[in-house]
């Protein structure tokens, strides 16, 4: 038999040894370009592998092209197929020629063609007196047709009981949360989750698959480095001098973030800050971590991405896809994020994710950067670099390319001496004059692997052991596009930064990050794209100061706004807390106040944090700890940050004895009985109020029969949008502070603020209409949305 | 006249310009080092500028020598004095003559000699129709004299009234804090706060003097610059090439602390750190800020210095001092200091204070390195030193010497082009080849005074002025001694790492900071000082794992004690969320704790804080703002660093009604009643207790007539110390707990713990007995000190 003879030849096995069973190979999408490069040199070296160890194989190669085309094809690639380096020339040309007999085309299009296919599967397994063990079938296709193909796998070409289906799919699975769930879901359909394999051919990378087990075996050096405490930043970046000339079509629909960073950099970015489980051989250890890993990341928002866009890409588009001249494509093809990760391990650590085509080039690696927490007493000149600690610190991933021009792991060799498998590694040769990451090559300890391998080989090789962690699970997939759909829409109509390519970028995408907000470096150049950018720009107005229903007004652009209210209230914060030792600031909920918590937060040095409390204007009836409550805003976006003591803070207690604002428990009498012995006269030292499209304040609504006069400082009201139930600081307990601050913003304020700017004092109407501080100020905040229209 | 000549010659003022009085110099210690090195020609420069401006002048060199050889060594000096730079040699020779003229030796060693001295100022004024206008003492004398000097001049050498006085004195003012209080107390018995002038001639450097102006007039550009956002370290380094031979006297009495940190560098750091006041030259507004500065100085602890001795000191001071070759010195002659600020603008950044002597060279600077918030989308090779933001960005006061020979003060090109005074400071010109922290000069914008001033000059202009803000007020120099006093003490017994001087010390003196914390980069070479540190160390014990009152007991060094009972309590921290959702810690108060909260804080990342509630074994009947709040120590040193949710943390309610555990308010009802309603059957998932030298436990004492048994669970009690008022969770309360773990620490716990080891369950006698959970576990956790003795 053929197999004996290649098991004898080939691997000297042992007579003995029994054939577990056959294995046959479906490549779809055979004859293009990913197969031709890679997949069937995959196939063969699975063969070289495998054949004969346990099992037998035989490879189908299909597509849509007639038989005669096909087979033309594939007996070309077939023959351009390399053996392992150290292979003699003749022993090559019989180990291929054993493999060509293994391997034929045949077209697979109809329903019926999948049939046959099973059918001559079933009948050459009998004939030869085999047992099925499993089909491999390998999705090499565009995505719309995954769904015609898992179909017709389903219905007409699953093995028979006890054999395995494996199906390898090919990203991009969906192009946003939405349309990756859907593909899940019609895949689900046909195939069980295990018996899919979605491909990241990153995570095959020599240098990316070794991220976990350099952690795992380098765990005692790495305990006390890996963390927020040691780490300075992470880079995870892949650049490419290639453009996307004659992939238009494709890259139109994905762009860099569908292309790169929603796959290939986000696992690297969870492999390196993911917790490390014990047992990193363990699938499901491993994406059970991830996935806490995934929850762990901070939502992105627009101003945590810089993109760009290489000046030819829309000639090229226009030219590919047939578009008008009047087609201005937004789709980037440059993309700096950056990502933090709101856990104890990472929090503050700037995750800076780069990608982009027509850089200047070519090069993938992942640097921890270690902070520098050394001072040298010697002058610099006498630093010796494999001692000093003031030198750069670094771990870096090179998954290839660049200037090292192969995969390498990189230790600074002021750091520890890295353990790798001894086996699968050995140093880097000294290459002179070459610095990478501001050093010379010899400040590092530095491994590459004995035996480059491709990726594909090494996950074909995985699919066929069933190693799954190689793979991306649809918990991970779908949480991955979670994280980046968000970010996707903010950037839809977002124009791209324009740059020349290549070298010629200069400085030009270069960014620079504050807090959790990314901008280019250097101002843009021109007005790329004119009539979209054609609104006013800040700049072009001052600060407006006015009247507004016989009150100081006080507008400007949402920015200067906010920075304009958190200035007023630090100097009423410094001017109480030196008259009277204390300072009562009541807040408002809602989406306005959180960019000024945020202002508050990290803007203001001097602001007597220790002897303010805070009071809530009022809350929804929901336990505290819940997402609706406006506690929880406060305590995201402002107790976290600043140093409020914990009896300083007062939550309105609308849960008592486990129950939500039961008119019983007296929970609006308990806050009012607070105020009232803490807050001298019950007048607070500001209140910060905000402004409902209906009139409201506060949580008094129109028509609401309580709260609007009377005597009670805290009342419980229902508003017509849930929740309903609510407990609010009443009319008059606003009235009686030292100030009163209405922040009012966005163009869904104009009309109510055009309305309530001719009205007279009808709070029945208008709550808003009835804030009239008894002897204190009343300031209006508006931003020229709200105000101008 | 001799003035009105010398006003026409030298600065051609006006006749009809009247002069406003006379001024008396009277330089103490005049035949000195100091005095011949700086202060006359210091005095002489006062002369040139201030002479027939406004008043005349008389210098009076004093001493305690005889009057002949006082005025030889006088005349000598006065002959060495140079003129400025662009003096002609023959006009230089006239202006020294007048000031020869106007300068005289006298002894001054009795009180009747200042008697003599007052009375010959008194009739050469009425004698030349002049009005006095004040006097001007300069003690250039050791410290020792101070107090005879002051009382003498106090009782008889004060100018008549109208006439002010002024005193100036030398550093070191003190030796601790002690010591300097004294010395204050006794100089302020003679003279007015206003009238004495304390020298730190650093504050006349000019670009020490240069750091307040230059924040100042780039307000705009440092605004977003100068805080822990951007800021990625502070240096202030001051280093010496000499030894201390010949001084050892002195040095072995004050050290490197006492001679430079406390004093130049201590006042640099106030410089940098502090609040810039609105008006910068407002002397009140400065001081101010500065001691808000100091207020906000985290404590210096034993693991915030590390130090080290030249080698040859050792023998220098036995030689100098004719002490006994046993005499070991341990005085240090090098320090590098970790300074935390802990407030909003410089929470976490580390200020490095580094100073010796015998180093390899003499530099002084201050260097003020930015984070790198950049990402630089092109290959290193291609960064633009001027442009990009991802080369380093520092600004550097370069105080002197070094390889740039000179002050001068350096900004980053890629930060921002900074505005100097232009009458003053001119552009550093190049020096090809120059490399300066880590750059080429060219890197840098940088200026160098035009004309390079004396501090003592500078100083002793500021005199004349009355420019009390280049002078250290006493508040700033107690506040400094408040400060460094705690190390001092610390290091009193501890030897520091000898080194070998100069260029030969290597990497011996590097050192590294984690949190607080600094140390030795390199391991000691070898047991210096056999004897003094021959303790058993930590890594000659195992954690020992042992019963105690046939319970578990876990015994270890402290630091690994605390290490494992922190793991133990995440690990049943993270059992119970996953169990029940929530986790239920009881903490006790007290100093133990306090290192356990912070290993919590720290070094736990898989804390399930945002489950945890935390609930208070025992408070004092304090407000909860209140320093001895067993709350206040929790807060510090946990919750201000890690996330549980404001609502899931429990403070005692000791303070009800604006009153302090009163039966009636009914604090611990309400505390048992929360604990019922929130924790399952009342049982804490952990309880962790002390046990005090009396036998106590939680705040239950001795003989207390409640609380060790019965049905409360939260009782008041009364403690034998103060604070005496107490509330408590009751034994079976405690009892009830799924875990108790108790820690002991320390040697004044030895006894007891033998004892309690001995005896039954006795709660009446010794509370910390009748600690047996009813079906959780007890577990004690105590260190060898304790346990061992």
């Amino acid at each position: 038999m053929l197999m004996a003879a290649v098991c004898m030849a080939l691997l000297g096995c042992l007579q003995a040894q029994e054939l577990q069973g056959h294995v046959s190979v479906i490549l779809l999408g055979a004859t293009g370009d990913l197969a031709r490069k890679y997949l069937w040199q995959g196939l063969f070296q699975l063969y070289l592998e495998e054949a004969g160890k346990s099992h037998s194989f035989r490879f189908h190669g299909t597509a849509l092209t007639s038989t005669k085309q096909g087979q033309e094809v594939i007996a070309k690639v077939l023959e351009s197929l390399s053996c392992p380096r150290d292979t003699a020339p003749g022993r090559c040309a019989e180990l291929k020629a054993q493999f060509q007999q293994l391997s034929e085309y045949r077209r697979l299009k109809t329903p019926e063609d999948y049939l046959a296919l099973s059918e001559d599967i079933e009948a050459r397994v009998q004939r030869e007196g085999l047992q099925e063990a499993g089909r491999i079938f390998y999705f090499s296709v565009p995505p719309f047709a995954y769904a015609e193909i898992a179909r017709s796998i389903n219905s007409s070409c699953r093995p028979g009981p006890g054999a395995w289906l494996r199906v390898v799919l090919e990203k991009p699975f969906g192009r946003d949360h939405r349309s990756a769930q859907q593909l899940a879901t019609e895949l689900g359909s046909f195939f069980q989750e295990e018996e899919m394999y979605r491909v990241d051919h990153y995570l095959g990378k020599q240098v990316v698959a070794q991220i976990l087990p350099f952690r795992d075996q380098n765990r005692k050096a790495l305990d006390g480095l890996w963390s927020r405490h040691r780490v300075e930043r992470v880079e995870i970046v892949m650049k490419e001098t290639v453009d996307a000339e004659g992939r238009t079509s494709f890259y139109e629909e994905y762009g860099v973030i569908g292309d790169v960073l929603q796959n290939h950099l986000t696992e690297i970015l969870m492999l390196v800050a993911m917790e490390l489980p014990l047992n990193i051989s363990s699938s499901e250890a491993v994406l059970g971590h991830k996935l806490q890993a995934f929850r762990a990341l901070r939502g992105l928002q627009r101003g945590s991405a810089v993109v760009g866009q290489y000046q030819a890409y829309r000639g090229q588009v226009r030219r590919e896809l047939q578009k008008p001249d009047s087609f201005h494509s937004l789709t980037p093809t440059f993309a700096g994020i950056l990502v933090h990760i709101d856990n104890l391990r990472w929090e503050g650590v700037p995750f800076i994710l780069m990608s982009g085509k027509a850089l200047d080039e070519r090069v993938g690696y992942v640097r921890i950067l270690f902070k520098d927490q050394a001072y040298c007493a010697q002058s610099e000149k006498r630093w010796v670099p494999a001692q000093s600690h003031c030198l750069p610190q670094q771990i870096i991933f090179y998954i290839g390319h660049g200037e090292l021009g192969g995969p390498a792991v990189l230790v600074s060799r002021n750091l520890f001496r890295p353990s790798l498998p001894s086996a699968g590694w050995k140093e880097v040769e000294g290459q002179p004059g070459l610095r990478l990451f501001g050093r010379p090559l010899s400040d590092y300890y530095a491994y590459s692997p004995v035996r480059e391998q491709d990726a594909y080989s090494i996950l074909i090789s995985h699919i066929f052991h069933r190693r799954k962690d190689s793979f991306i699970t649809m918990d991970n997939l779908l949480a991955s596009w979670v994280f980046w759909t968000p970010l996707l829409d903010s950037l839809a109509h977002e124009v791209p930064r324009l740059y020349p390519g290549g070298a010629e970028n200069g400085h030009l995408l270069d960014f620079e990050f504050s807090g959790s907000h990314l901008s280019f470096s250097q101002p843009p150049l021109e007005q790329l794209v004119p009539g979209l950018d054609s609104a006013p720009m800040p700049s072009d107005f001052q600060v407006l100061r006015a009247k507004y229903r016989d009150s100081p007004l006080i507008s400007a652009w949402p920015e200067e706004l906010i920075a304009r209210l958190a200035g007023d209230i630090e100097a009423a914060a410094v001017q109480a807390v030196r008259r009277f030792g204390q300072f009562h600031l009541a807040l408002s909920g809602g989406s306005s106040p959180v960019a000024l918590f945020q202002q508050l937060a990290t803007g203001h040095y001097g602001f007597p944090w220790a002897h303010t409390h805070l009071w809530l204007v009022d809350e929804r009836c929901v336990p505290l700890w819940d997402p609706e409550s406006n506690f929880q805003g406060l305590q995201a976006h402002l107790l976290q940050h600043v140093r409020v003591p914990h009896y300083n803070v007062h939550p309105m207690p609308v849960r008592r004895r486990q129950r939500l604002c039961a008119e019983e428990d007296q929970g609006a009498q308990a806050y009012a009985e607070e105020i009232s012995t803490l807050v001298t006269n019950g007048s607070f030292d500001l209140v910060l109020l905000g402004m409902g499209t209906d009139g409201h304040t506060a949580s008094l609504f129109p028509q609401s029969p309580v709260g609007l006069d009377g005597k009670q400082l805290v009342v419980l009201t229902t508003s017509p949008s849930g929740p309903h139930r609510r407990m609010s600081l009443s009319l008059p307990a606003i009235n009686r502070a030292r100030k009163v601050a209405v922040l009012v913003m966005g163009r869904m304020k104009r009309e109510i603020a055009m309305l309530v700017s001719r009205v007279g004092r009808e709070p029945k109407k208008w709550p808003i209409s009835g804030v009239l501080p008894d002897s204190g100020q009343l300031v209006w905040y508006m931003d020229y949305d709200a105000f101008l229209g």
